[in-house]
């Protein structure tokens, strides 16, 4: 019988800031950081689990410290009980009073218990030797729901009813699964629609995305109603007028702002428009949604937990959600998520950039097609080209599609040498960034906040 | 000219719950901390500004670190120019995108800011030689207005209504502020709704309250509705029909829940109803107020910022708010959340309890009351008669009214004996926990999360 012996975390920041081409309209220079985590066991045969909080560097450290407060309900415990019940070990982590009043269930605290519960889910699938998005799509129905805290959600979702959806789901997980296995499931890419770039460039790179076979681009506006709509426009006329076109305002406008904003970029034909105010802003997105009447509305990368994720669905709010796999309580809470986007009939497109997070939110939307919602009409998953590199098991992405993972676990597990090496404040790439930078080219490709 | 050379912070913690009579239906075993946060200057004329985020034990060290996150933003800064634009000093913490994104502007980073900017303003009134309730009641409706961030508001409440609330106010303002220090302001009791009493001691306690002036009683409803039942309308009998009787679930229902359980808890004759569900479930609260139409319903001492503040209003889910002084990003935040209020109508009754909740909530409520609502009727201010020896300007509670406070500050600083004795895991509170507990009587009192 194997234990958890070690909750190590480790500050690991990349110098993303430093080498920008641009930024997005909220976000002007992150430091693409994880807050990694690693289950340790005291047996050999026992892999460890890994998983991360993303942030944009500062604070990266307060992560850790949160991570941190919940050694005493991890360090200790059995694996077999931790990876036998992965609900009731989540809420075990979500249910500790003490560390609830610091949410609760949002923010440092909340993205610390899904770095936790993630790197379980490795640990788990590891163990089995299958990758997450298999482990899960593999569980009966009542085992899926016994993944789900319903707590708060039963005015819009009751067990009941999450176990209907997946049991209509459940005939053709067979099929779905070797059509997943033979052709993958459709990305997007964000990598044209930097807001600093000039207009050869953005055309430039978005002719490039349509050649690779994208079927949907995505770039930042929110600096300058006359200059997006300029620049949405040159998009337009890029790709033409069957690819799809998303913009991302990045939470920069009020309600009414973003009605107005909207409705100029609107002739463009767009996919939907993203995070057009605070990802609070319920309502907010209601109305604005309301007063655009056909633009599709999204929001949901910073959607704090599965609540706010019900109250957008209840009050019409979105046309699109957009899971982040490192934001909320893990993998459980977005079963959670993926559930009532299914119940109500609302498509999930999958946030993904930064580090790792296109890693991780592959196995979710997988997860999804497989054994929830059944199917990829209308969905893609963010693609964005950086830092893959540094993990063991990176996404493979060819002709707009991510290729399904095969390794056992989650994706998560980044290289001893990319962990040595982006230690904060410690490793080569801070301490001599210089030299490092010139041996490591780390920063050649066009990183970018999405 | 001087200038911010630290921002020290402790882990300051109270062993509650080693001594607790009770618990609530969420909170079973809290101990009331502080990460609190020292403001120093190289001027020995300046004085220090002290605050805190309140935590309930395991995190408070997870508080501390958000807290030093924000050095880069503080330190180094001129004492002018922070106590001369607080509004620019809150905006320049909540701004810093890196940090942003561990939130955004919500939980563990929040509340640090929070504590912060609630340091600054005791120092500013420190400074000015004034109470903080008086210093902000003598603004002018325009500084008042520059105090707040309108993100994310403007449609709600746009800073032309803000200033339109305000310059009603002004008039009366001279007249109220006699009255407040005359009178006091009206508060009311949790001491005698503990869940675990006896019947014999509820009955005791609420009688004694009465006797003591309070207008209103708030007991602990929760747990099992048969109990819940025979408790309210043991507490009704107690107290007469006269007297207020709220009661506060402590977030532990779902929506049919807390309707079902409301409706039978009813007939006692209900000031209001507390936090019946998810603070984050707006629609959830708007649509339990729809079901039991007639009971009021409250909640908002979790709630995270003016968003959600504003979407409860929008929403028409609340028929009373409950701000708190240290979960929001200070006195500025409050400030938009009181305006907000006022627009829709909404009384504001504050949150207090845990440690310095009372001390400081009581200035926000008094600025509520001289400059904005205008108004005292059918507001109090939350009232618990606990560990309020430890600070150096206590709150002054007679006649069931909270007297006006008179020192220059935010009521905040905690003497150096309690900051020494109470510091985690270092203070004699914690080393000697025996001994030192049978010298102090630190739980000689009835503790209570409220």
């Amino acid at each position: 019988m194997a234990f958890i012996t070690a909750l190590d975390t480790l500050d690991i920041r990349f110098p993303t800031s430093t080498q920008l081409d641009g930024s997005d309209a909220m976000n002007p220079d992150p430091d693409y950081s994880a807050a990694y985590v690693i289950l340790r066991t005291d047996d050999a045969a026992v892999p460890d689990g890994h998983g991360f909080a993303f942030t944009i560097g500062r604070g990266n450290e307060v992560q850790q410290a949160a991570i941190h407060a919940l050694d005493h309900l991890v360090v200790g415990r059995s694996v077999d009980e931790i990876t036998g019940d992965l609900g009731g070990f989540a809420r075990s982590l979500t249910d500790d009073s003490q560390l609830r009043w610091l949410g609760p269930e949002k923010g440092v605290m909340h993205m610390a218990i899904g770095a936790v519960v993630n790197a379980a889910w490795d640990l788990a699938a590891k163990r089995a030797g299958k990758p997450v998005w298999q482990l899960v799509s593999e569980m009966s129905p009542e085992d899926l729901v016994a993944q789900v805290d319903f707590r708060y959600l039963t005015d819009a979702l009751t067990p009941d009813e999450a176990l209907t959806i997946l049991r209509e789901a459940e005939p053709g997980r067979a099929e779905r699964t070797e059509r997943l296995l033979a052709t993958g499931y459709p990305a997007y890419t964000t990598s044209a629609g930097w807001l600093g770039y000039s207009d050869a460039k953005l055309t430039r790179l978005a002719q490039r995305a349509v050649a690779d076979g994208f079927g949907t681009i995505k770039i930042k506006v929110g600096r300058d109603p006359d200059e997006d709509v300029r620049r949405v426009m040159l998009a337009r006329h890029a790709i033409g007028p069957d690819i799809g076109l998303a913009v991302d305002a990045n939470q920069r406008w009020g309600v009414d702002e973003a009605a107005e904003w909207i409705s100029r970029l609107a002739p463009a034909g767009l996919s939907w428009v993203e995070e057009p105010t605070s990802p609070d802003d319920i309502l907010g997105h209601a109305e604005i949604r309301r007063r655009v009447a056909g633009v599709p509305i999204s929001t949901g990368e910073h959607g704090q937990n599965r609540i706010l994720f019900k109250q957008l669905l209840q009050a019409g709010a979105v046309d699109v959600l957009q899971i982040d796999a490192a934001r909320v309580a893990g993998v459980n809470e977005n079963i959670a998520i993926l559930l009532l986007a299914a119940k109500f009939g609302v498509p999930v497109i999958p946030h993904a950039g930064g580090v790792g997070l296109c890693e991780l939110v592959q196995h979710l939307a997988m997860i999804d097609y497989i054994a929830i919602s059944g199917t990829m009409q209308g969905r893609a998953i963010e693609y964005v080209d950086h830092l893959h590199e540094h993990f063991r098991d990176p996404v493979r992405v060819a002709g707009g599609r991510y290729l399904t993972p095969r390794a056992p676990g989650f994706s998560a597990e980044m290289l001893p040498d990319s962990l040595r090496d982006y230690t904060f404040p410690t490793g080569a790439a801070w301490l001599q960034p210089t030299t490092f930078s010139a041996v490591h080219q780390v920063s050649a490709k066009e990183h970018e906040l999405s």
